[in-house]
């Protein structure tokens, strides 16, 4: 048993990873994918279960969850931005480099499209028994939004960027604030659980345009692997071409989001020495009431 | 690169803002308008999504969520009241200098005017779609709903005042009680959640009669969008001149909510060690049982 | 001001009260109140809102979160037991002087009593336009089932004293689960989230067939004020004399619950130090394994 | 009073089981229990109250809520595996000795089966009422379901064997996360809420296709019994023998996710210090822009 031990922990060893860069990319890869194996498993869940195994909200709360475990899978390791426009923000903060940007993106697009490929198989006979084989991107029984986000028909191409815009600007807006220090941070260890929240907030309140993508990653990918999986080119030409915007408005997003909280509440952060003497002078007179408040 | 850098820092300080009171009105401004944004987006997506995006629910636990995340992007700045019963019942508690009330108000207000006019952006087409354009107050595809709160048709001004101020009570109440270290508060770090799920069950136990404002900036500043986008002066008269109802019953509310907590409560915790002795003493034969439990 | 704050001060002190036992019947009538005002607050309004404004699942919530609200009330003074059947079992292990008992008992009920007394003020607009005005106990527009709980027609007297029984002991086997510093127990700070988590799944899965009363005070208080308002003494003969099961069974239930979890937990909990030993050499050869894991 | 103490602590000595693995045993006998009955009790209540006391998602509430209760009932006596491919999983990694695997499966299987057999207790008068006693494993008013789990019509055995695996193989590599302080860890206290949610949205995103057992006792216990109780041996050839799959694919999936997890990311955490260096040093160039950030 001992030698058995031993033998193991020199292989442990000696596949060990090292290089800082890989282990970042297979952290990003893996937290990915466990965010929208569960993401995209409940849309699939929801759709071909015809809502009588979930609603909407549960898409909401397994994304949500989503988040939350992919945190957890890669937070200590990546930071687990499973997202591409926070990882460009992040590079705009400084809070990653440049260098590591492309990495990241990548190994977010493989994990995405690897998670549809997964999910394709976990759901594979329901799909088949839900439209007889017969894949499409529109008309009734259609499944391509299982995988990929498409908008509504009554939305522009306009108004769907401007979706994505605000979508992804209130993620990060609030993903800043959560990790703030100097503001009011969610608990450490909790954060994770935080952000699922944040993110299942932003499906029940702005999913409805087309589907709350807010991350270039989560769209591509498995629009990628639906285009080869059958459903064909038709997924990047539906919805006039709608296939760019879930990646390049939540860029923009994500850069307005930062930029809004920086701008509003993070540049002003003061020493905090300063604000408590200001302040007990303000107060002053109210002490005597206080003491029993 | 180094030179970019110093003059951006150079520029972050420049526009920093030191003055506490600006800093507080961003921080009340910025809060509210996230809160908001969550919270009628998810109204809006359910009333326009005719219910298949999101069900009463998915209304309560998005303003909860959304009260949540508004005290992470403010809590460490200006206590992130977001709520101008809040502010005024802190004031008469002597926690907010009665200076300031004015301008916490103001910035609330503005706040949530400027989310329902993102909203309002975010669903303008869905909302052109799901009503052909015609902006109304009543009638089965009425809108401004989605905005401000109206009352059922059965509720009378007296019971709908009366709906506000038990709402806005419970809120305090709780408020006060989450906050109390001398009694069992929320773990720091967690608060932000346990406001957010008390916002969520006031929502879904006091949410039907009218829509639970308990929160006069929450309701006037999407009221006056509305009024001012194309609802018209309807919104201010619909409902027996409801509009004034959720504005004065919360500040009632609040104030009695905070009264009832301090009478039964909060004024009566006692030194830490007194109490201690009393009850060993009274324990004393129970001892040894709980040696076991 | 400073006057006025110095007779504040004085006019506090003179109120506040310094006797342990009238703190904790207030303490233990505020936190049962708040319980219940959320919680029938939410049967009123799934109910008189036809659905249309929540459903099973919101009740199941906001009990739940009623609970969570009621500890961070009161948790710090009496316990916040809200329930007689805590209550009498903490009287059992030890941790409640019997002679408080009778206090916290009819604290409870007071309690209870007063929340259906404000639930029916805040609904009653409502419940008349539901029913007419005409208060029943049975039919189809029966409204007594927004305060007390009714068993569904297939339940017999013994299968309902069973399903109280089953209910009530999990709440206290839990309860004592989740405050077992020796075991492991939640987080300190988020042990109401917890308790009301343990509240919402009982409702989720043991609601069915009576209503999930599990505790004296929740049902009786507000039955006998249904039998003041209009109701009549048809509250306490409804379902074969049901109203007393849910006093007595919860109460057998308790005793029950704790009893399983020190016999079959508690009890065997051994001094921390002698235990790691003997885990130790017991793992021993798994050492060279565990390095990687 | 003092004298009754007495004896009432040398009872509980004399019958405080010293022997760890006895107090194992029973640890995992009522966490699986307590886990079982309430999510037994939630698909109970959904199934026979034809979806007016819950919907879907309330079931993967109760079952994560459940897994929350249990970790909290044994999680410091016996870890609360609750899952036989839980504790073989721990067993291959070298947390939990070989010897003690025998004891711990059958132990799950036990609580498992008592806990289909108390949920049998708690609504059999509902289910006489829902199938007239009549208790078939197929049909539209079959009732097999509600303890074991069955698959859909267009699933093959394959395509269920790959479903348990992906299902349980995600519960590993997610829990491992959870627990892992050299990543991202869920904070100590609270990861029993956090794995019920990890079990929530794993129903929520693959509970379709077979109900996710994900647990050879989970699915095993309540399956012996319903062939006991009535519902006959045919609870074992339903689906195509079926009942196999959720015994072997789980322990393959458990040990599937946690390779996955060690390959991946675990087995690349390095020494803390050594890793700051070089990301200092990467960062470098960016610190002047973090002051602000």
């Amino acid at each position: 048993m001992k030698t058995y031990g031993k033998i193991f922990s020199k292989i442990c060893r000696a596949i060990s990873i090292r290089n800082r860069w890989a282990r970042e990319a297979l952290a990003e890869l893996i937290s990915t994918f466990i965010m929208m194996l569960f993401g995209l498993g409940s849309v699939a869940q929801v759709v071909l279960g015809r809502h009588q195994f979930g609603q909407y909200l549960s898409i909401n709360l397994s994304f949500g969850l989503g988040v939350t475990m992919g945190i957890h899978v890669a937070g200590g390791v990546s930071g687990a931005h499973m997202n591409s426009a926070v990882s460009l923000t992040n590079a705009v903060l400084g809070n990653l480099p440049w260098k590591k940007l492309p990495v990241y993106v990548l190994a977010q697009m493989l994990g995405s499209f690897l998670a549809a490929v997964v999910v394709y198989c976990l759901y594979s006979e329901a799909m088949y028994n839900y439209c007889g084989g017969n894949f499409t991107v529109t008309g009734p029984n259609e499944t391509a939004s299982i995988f990929a986000t498409y908008p509504q028909p009554y939305l522009s191409i306009g108004g769907g960027f401007l979706d994505q815009v605000i979508g992804t600007a209130a993620l990060l807006l609030c993903l800043l604030a959560i990790g703030d220090i100097k503001n009011s941070p969610a608990l450490r260890g909790t954060e994770a659980l935080i952000v699922g929240l944040l993110v299942t907030v932003i499906g029940m309140s702005m999913g409805m345009n087309s589907g709350y993508a807010i991350n270039p990653a989560r769209d591509l990918g498995p629009r990628v692997f639906t285009a080869i999986a059958g459903w064909g080119i038709e997924v990047f030409r539906a919805g006039h071409y709608w296939s760019w915007v879930p990646i390049v408005a939540p860029c923009v997003g994500g850069l307005t989001g930062a930029f809004l909280y920086k701008l509003l509440v993070g540049l002003h952060h003061q020493p905090e020495e300063e604000e408590t003497k200001v302040e007990e002078m303000e107060k002053g007179n109210q002490e005597t009431f206080s003491e029993f408040m």
